[in-house]
């Protein structure tokens, strides 16, 4: 029996996670969820899972959460610290690590400090602090099992196989629903139309960077440092079936692939399995309903967040953290009305001509330049296009 | 350095060894090779590789071989025992059997019972005595390393792998030039037409197994031997890019898959540097080349050969030897102008029927089931159409 603590409980990859947790009870057992503000849904899940310890991050609805759950012996705390006490309690074996954004920093590296394996579903914490996040799990002797189905599936291709062998890492990606636009019709994107993805059901922000690929670009500086491998031993390959949901090409020519419908069950069910795999809850892949899977090199021109992404990495420091807040504002940005689609491209690749990179070395540092990124994003404004 | 002992060094298999040895001369050393008859190559070859010694099966060739070679170290050895030397050649690691047909059988066996590491080639060795085969290699601790393209894809499929998490192997097919024709349509196939395969270039022999979707039905019956699997555990989806040499979907549903441009280097390369992986002589996959990987199911109906193959298995003991071998003639009998293409598989089901199942507990057991289908499919004629 393995005993798990969720850090977001109450989002997609909390809620998907609990319906693995469902699936296979007698492997798996809920002692502690943590969730940022949703009072209800943690209600629901305190009373159905029965966790030693549950955590509000907002410390009224905490309060408000203790008095709900008066009548059960689970002990509610609040806050930061009651998020962290969540990712360190004791009894926990597995931490999945799903808080969203730059919030889900600190309460993984207290449950790496603590010795938890992490399932990481948080992009952040690799992208802002890979570097800081690495070193820790590596001096803590922490296993970093990924979640993101990408990063899960090239985890699973190099399961037995030795890192030097590697040639590169295929990350693929479903292109969004923008990839055969013309300029013209990238100028004149709706938020409606960006919205709408055509195989993965996320919530907005993931849905606006896959449709600019910046959400491949965040997942090749994830893949960097998880897998340790030069930056130029990444590609990414568009497949816009998110069948394949990535590959390794080794040293001696092989391919090895990772495929199955898309179902974030799936990866959350292996990270937290692993090293065993167990029986899965949904069907044996029917190839008669996926007749053809098709590839294509992405148009870095049109699609130009990607390699804003990879010149991060090349720059180092401080670059990447500064990109991923930046991007947050800026698709904040474009989801109100403030900016369009092409501009959020646009105006990334201008901040980051301007970014004067720093050396990251704590936790602290990270916030910082997060903290600055959001500033100088949230201000930027019509700035000359850049070319 | 490992240390080679090729058995069918001048047949397509074998020659494609000898490139891969070109390729990793710090790797892979040639020190002894066997052929049936080809005394003009196996002398070009015994020059440039220097073997400690080389065979011939045929003994008036041998000798021939043996004036031409007198200006050299090498000795020359003749007919089966001479084959078997190659194979069980005490400074030999590796053996690649890549002898064609049952000729292939007792020369693996004996090198198995030298406790050489196999790479096997040979569909004949697990067709038509799987059962003997795998207990040999299990008593003396020997690895089998498949290098068919498929097994070989499924062999990397599973490495890291627990066994007990198979949920079912996928070989896949090109399914041959005829995968689209209409049974008017197969009634009417010429030999000339039957011997274009879309994707490999392999020997006569093959191309037809292919068209027939026998050579699937084969690999299926290897696969059951090689992977120790459930027969109702190996699925066939056709797939005639040939790009996905095959996969392994797990308990848990992820699918792991082994993919690149099909080219027999690639399996005898892994095969023989396994457990490592050495860099390769192809250029990297190329993504924009295969746009498409398409996949459908198999129609048992027209290629009937696919389902024989199965049902051999179930009934186990002497049929999967008795159909191999009477397999064997009908293609022959096709090449030879003497049966239509659609009366390979027809007459090959109503054998099936007729034969009394025996168990196969020797070598000579399975020579002796060989020998009579091969008599009766010879002479089989005009038998009523099997509905």
């Amino acid at each position: 029996m393995k005993n798990i603590a969720i850090l977001g409980s109450t989002g997609s990859i909390g809620t998907s996670t609990l319906k693995v947790v469902d699936h296979l009870p007698e492997d798996l057992n809920v002692v502690a969820l943590a969730a940022a503000s949703n009072v209800d849904l943690l209600e629901q899940q305190a009373r159905k899972y029965r966790p030693e310890i549950v955590a509000l991050f907002d410390e009224g609805k905490a309060k408000d959460l203790q008095e709900r759950l008066a009548d059960t012996n689970i002990e509610i705390l609040a806050g930061i610290e009651g998020v962290c006490a969540v990712a360190e309690l004791p009894s926990a074996h597995f931490v999945v690590s799903a808080i969203v954004g730059i919030a889900g920093l600190l309460p993984t590296v207290r449950a790496i400090k603590a010795r938890k394996t992490i399932g990481l579903a948080n992009k952040e914490v690799m992208v802002a602090a890979g570097d800081i996040v690495t070193k820790l799990a590596k001096e803590y002797g922490v296993k970093i099992i990924p979640i993101d189905s990408e990063h899960n599936a090239v985890f699973q291709c190099l399961e037995g196989e030795k890192k030097k062998t590697i040639g590169r890492i295929i990350l693929t990606a479903s292109g969004g629903p923008f990839r055969e636009y013309s300029t013209e019709q990238l100028e004149k994107i709706s938020v409606e139309a960006a919205l709408k993805h055509p195989t993965w059901n996320m919530g907005p922000k993931v849905t606006i960077d896959s449709s600019t690929l910046m959400n491949k670009g965040l997942e090749v500086i994830e893949a960097f440092w998880l897998f340790d491998v030069d930056i130029e031993s990444i590609d990414v390959v568009m497949h816009p079936q998110s069948i394949i949901h990535s590959m390794v090409e080794f040293c001696d020519g092989s391919i090895i692939a990772q495929l199955n419908k898309p179902d974030m069950v799936n990866p959350i069910q292996h990270a937290m399995s692993y090293p065993n795999r167990l029986p899965t809850m949904l069907p044996p892949f029917d190839f008669t309903k996926y007749q053809a899977l098709s590839f294509h090199v992405p148009d870095t021109k049109k699609f130009r967040c990607l390699d804003l992404a990879y010149n991060s990495i090349r720059e180092g420091g401080s670059a990447p953290c500064y990109l991923n807040a930046a991007n947050e504002i800026m698709v904040q940005r474009f989801l109100e009305g403030e900016i369009s689609w092409m501009e959020i491209g646009e105006y990334l690749e201008a901040l980051m001509c301007e970014h004067d990179k720093q050396s990251i070395s704590t936790i602290e540092d990270v916030l910082e330049i997060d903290a600055l990124a959001r500033q100088l994003a949230k201000t930027f404004k019509s700035y000359q296009r850049v070319l």
